[in-house]
Parts: structure tokens; sequence; C-alpha cells
């Protein structure tokens, strides 16, 4: 069964954990190229190439090494001296050098699918160097992933777009329309997920493919993208921008960590309100306990706080998986009947 | 049968890749741990870790992998842009991070002779962090390798040895204790030879060795360090140094290829005089075609001008092999003698 997972972030790799030891799904990801912040700024600045940062995580999420193998080890390990070395990924390093070798991002992501055994697709939504652009309530136009994902302030998002003409990467619309299951997010509304679709040819692929689409959305709000919206307004942004309907929604509903919950409360942000409407048909939405127990560890050398309510991996995963098993006993059925 | 090389530069990579497929061998190299400039100084100065570009060399020379495999691609890649990153080479950095998750140098050796399927061991020298000191015939003492390297002026090294004292690493006395043959050479004579033989206990353990000593000079003198010497002359300073005398020296008398001797010859350089005396049986003296004739190519990114008069890896392993064998025939005479 072919399955596309569209994001790039965090909660992407979650979902990719997930689903990667269901041997018979074909899994593809769907990658956000527009990250500026950090190590990516110096990969795009002095090297000329695409954001490598997102790539690296699903290949790390989609490998199927051993957790601890010297491969990987090195892949993630974050410099934490040396001038010019701090702050930068082994991985990001190694994805330069292998640009360089090979010619082509596309090609080094063959190289790392090879190397860390990777079953499963990654691919870069558009091979464009574009930056993002938001538009907000008070007029104020922001250009770059890394300033819109942290505002100064709290406001409201009104038009999302690209700073210049991007195409989206042939593969990328080849994997859209061969999927069976899309799914979207969890991840930032509009630095992670929207991100990808305001690609030019993303939503026509999605309007075009027979594939059922499933949004996920965060757990809590973010300041500056989500802040005081509710379930049903994350949708219609969502729709909008896609220009159809999705088909599932997956909610969690399981209880929020305490400790963890408090920081959020103290930084303004909240859960979202659930006035998602069960009666209409259009819209499967299921809620259910998605949410990771244990406490986010920081890595070494790393300087950012992580933040700490997360989805499980493996709880998103069966849940996706019964959505793909109850798509493929209806489609069993539809068969059978035909014959019957 | 156990061999040891004594060395850690360029001289070392050719006898290793000239002895590597004799799976009959159970090669050893002990590496210098000395080297101060370029990539190196950023290795000590900032990371406060041994020199690790010789190690790299002779993992890379003892690799069993195919060459244009991706994992030794990557090894060997130097950064030609990118600030703080031009001029490193991505081994370099895969070792400073490998040292770092395993917690030592030693450690980090042996996850990549692992990774690269390395047959034959790496030991460095000494696990102090040390400079290399040399006094020149009119007074000047000069100290680290990257400056006696490239010296100014065309002097002559009157002593030479290290700025503190340096304990030889057990691993290398035991390696010297435990060898059948040990080859010095070929690389330069203070900064890359001498540099390991005026470490500590290692001069013991050569003249406790029952190892019998091959040295292999230079093709080309080298201003600074052995300029107007001749073979007789360079001899008598290795032997003074390890205190005992060296059973093998292996000459090439085959012709330099002429582009590249003119060149050397511009800048003031000249092989050596052959004063070597035949009639001396202590020392068994072979002279046979060892040097390259292929142009060596430069690497990309390479910012060195790559001299071209080089040793020829299967030359020079066959060479050696051909004593290794005679020996191993002179003790199966003595063994059947005995018995006869």
């Amino acid at each position: 069964m072919k399955i596309t997972v569209i994001g790039g972030g965090t909660g992407t790799t979650t979902v990719l954990e997930g689903l990667k030891n269901h041997r018979d799904l074909d899994i593809s990801v769907i990658v956000g190229m527009m990250d500026d912040g950090g190590s990516n700024a110096v990969v795009r600045d002095e090297f000329g190439l695409l954001p490598l940062s997102d790539l690296r995580k699903s290949i790390i999420a989609l490998s199927h090494e051993k957790e601890g193998d010297i491969l990987r080890n090195l892949f993630i390990y974050r410099f934490s001296q040396g001038d010019g070395l701090k702050g930068h990924t082994l991985g990001n390093l190694l994805m330069i050098a292998m640009t360089d070798i090979t010619g082509s991002e596309v090609e080094a992501i063959e190289m790392f699918k090879y190397l860390f055994n990777v079953t499963g697709n990654i691919v870069p939504v558009t091979l464009d160097k574009v930056r993002l652009v938001a538009e907000y309530s008070n007029g104020t136009k922001v250009v770059g992933e890394h300033l819109i994902d942290e505002p100064g302030e709290d406001l409201k998002i009104k038009k999302f777009y690209l700073d210049s003409k991007a195409k989206a990467y042939k593969g990328a619309v080849d994997t859209i329309l061969n999927s069976e299951y899309i799914i979207i997010g969890p991840g930032d509304l509009y630095t992670t997920t929207l991100a990808n679709i305001v690609v030019d040819g993303i939503p026509e692929a999605l309007q075009e493919s027979k594939a059922k689409i499933i949004l996920i959305p965060n757990l809590m709000s973010k300041i500056g993208q989500t802040r005081d919206l509710t379930h049903m307004d994350m949708v219609k942004i969502m729709e909008r921008y896609i220009g159809r309907k999705v088909d599932y929604i997956l909610l969690n509903n399981g209880k929020i960590p305490e400790y963890a919950y408090k920081r959020y409360l103290e930084d303004g942000e909240n859960l979202f309100k659930d006035d998602l409407d069960d009666t209409d048909s259009s819209r499967v939405i299921i809620r259910t306990d998605l949410v990771a127990n244990s406490a986010i560890k920081r890595e070494k050398g790393d300087t950012l706080v992580r933040s700490l309510v997360r989805h499980d991996s493996s709880k998103l995963g069966k849940s996706l998986y019964s959505i793909f098993r109850k798509g493929w006993k209806s489609t069993l059925h539809t068969f059978l009947s035909f014959y019957r």
C-alpha cells in the first residue's frame, strides 16, 4: 500500500518511525525545502545548496540501522566546539559533501538511503531555492522560515506564499498521484506543513490524486501560527490551500502530561478547541490517545529547548495502520461484492 | 608474518597499499602524532585532540573497501568552500566526532577499522600531545612539525627532539617487540620518520626487538631536512637515533620521470649520492626499480601542490615481499638443517 507523508519536521519523523516497521507499506515522505535557520543558513548561503536538515531527519527516521549503530551516531552528531564547526550537524556536512560528489541533492539522498538501509522514498517538494513569506493581520510582512517560526509578537498570518516561483519536483507530484493515503502533519501549520502546499503543482496533484488525505493537527497551539485557532479553523485553512476536502482528521484525546502542559500554559499556548462536526459525513473524525508520556531527552550539543508535548510514534503508527486496513477491507468488500 | 611500518605520511601509505593484499601478512602501522599544520592545528588547538590526518590516511590505505566506494569518497572529501569549513577534510571531522562519541582516539580508530573493513593495526606512536623541535647548524631553534617542514632557508638540522616528555603508547611498543620485519620510510627523514623514533621507549623497543629493520630512503632530497646528504649520511643519522644498525636498505635505481625530475632540480633538490658500502655485510643493500611512472593526480579541493616523484606501491610491495619470503626460507632452512 502506497503511503505518503507530507511535512519535514519532528512530527513527520514521528509518523515515519511509527509506520516504517510495517513492511507491507510503501512509504514516501515529501519534505519542505524552505528551512533557512541555523546550519541550513550556512548550507544555503555559503554552499548554494538546498536546506538539508529535514531530509537528514527523514533518512534517520526511515533507516533500518539499529539505534546506536556507528553511522547513525555520526550522522546525528552535533559539534559543540570549534570555530566555524560549532552548531553544525555532521550529517549536514556529510550531505553537503555527498551533494558535491554526486552533483545533486537527489543523488545524495539515494546514496544515503543505501548507506542507512532505508526502505521508502525521500522526496524534496521542490528543487528551487525559495523562501517562505508570511503576511500578518497588521500588515507586517516577514520573509524566511526561521523568522516566521519565531515571531516577536502574537500576530495572525493572513497570507502565506513563496518569495519567488517554485515548481514542484516531478518526483513529488508523481508520489502524490500514485498514493493511496496522504498524511499531512503533525507539524507547524504554516512553516512545516503549508510550506509544502504553497509550491506550484502540489495542490493540483493533491486535487487530482485519488488518495485519501489524513490530517493530523498539532497537539498544542503555537504563537504566531495557530494560537487561538480551533480545530475547525485549521481544517478550513488547510482545505483552502489544498483546494479539496481532507478525508480523515486524527485527533488526540489522551491526557497531556501535567508537567509539560504547564510549560505551554506559561508560554500562553493551549490545546485547540475541538469544534469539529461529527455529523458532517464528508470527513471522518477519529479521536484517540496519541500523546507520548515520556519526556523528550535533549541531544548532546543541542542548543534548542525541545518542546515536551509530542505525539507517540507507535500510537500514531497503530491508529494510521488501522485506517489503512479498514480502507483495504472496504476495497476488498467492494471487490468481492462485484463477484458475488 | 608480522610486519610493522613506521611513519605516517604519504610514503607510509604507499607501503601499506603495496602490502595490504598479501593476506598472509599481519600488518601494523605506527603513526607519528606530531602533525600541527592545516586542519590538524584546528584539531589540536580547538578540540584538544591528537592530530588525526595521518591516522586517517592509514585507515584509507589499509581499507579493503573498493576505491570509489561511497564511504571512502566521503572520508577523503575536502571542503573547498564555507566559512570555517574550507580546507577541512570530512574524514578529520568524522574522526573528531568519533573520538568525542567513543571517548578516545584509540577507540575511534577501532570503529573506523570496522566501518572501512580494515585488516591490520593502526597504532599511534604516543598519546601525549607534543611538538617537534629542530635545532639548526646556525643555532636557530624551530618548534612545530609544520614550520620545520617548510623552512625559510636551507639549514641543516643538528638536533631533533620533542618539546616535552612523551611516552611511547604501549600498543606501539608491543607491536615493535612482536614484529618480524619493521619498515622505516619512505617519508621525510625528520618530520615523518624520526618524529616516531624520538619518542621515549621507541628506540629501546627497536633495540630489544628481534625484528629485521628495512630502511626505505626517500627518492629525492628535501630542503631543510636532507639536501646535500648522501645515502650513507642518512643511514648513519637513522642508526644514531635508533641505537642499532638497520638490516636492509631498499634503494631505487629506476629512472625518475624526466618532467618531474626537472621540477625538483629547479627547486634545488636532487637524487642522493649512493655511497653505501656493498662490502659491509652487516647491512643488505637492495637496488631495484621502485619509482612510480605515472603522474600524481591532484585531489579536488586540495590546496597543496603534490610532489610528483613517488615510490610505486606495487613495486615496493613486491620488493618487500621478496625480502620477507627470503627471510622465511632461511628460517625454514635453519629449522630443517637442525633436523638433518
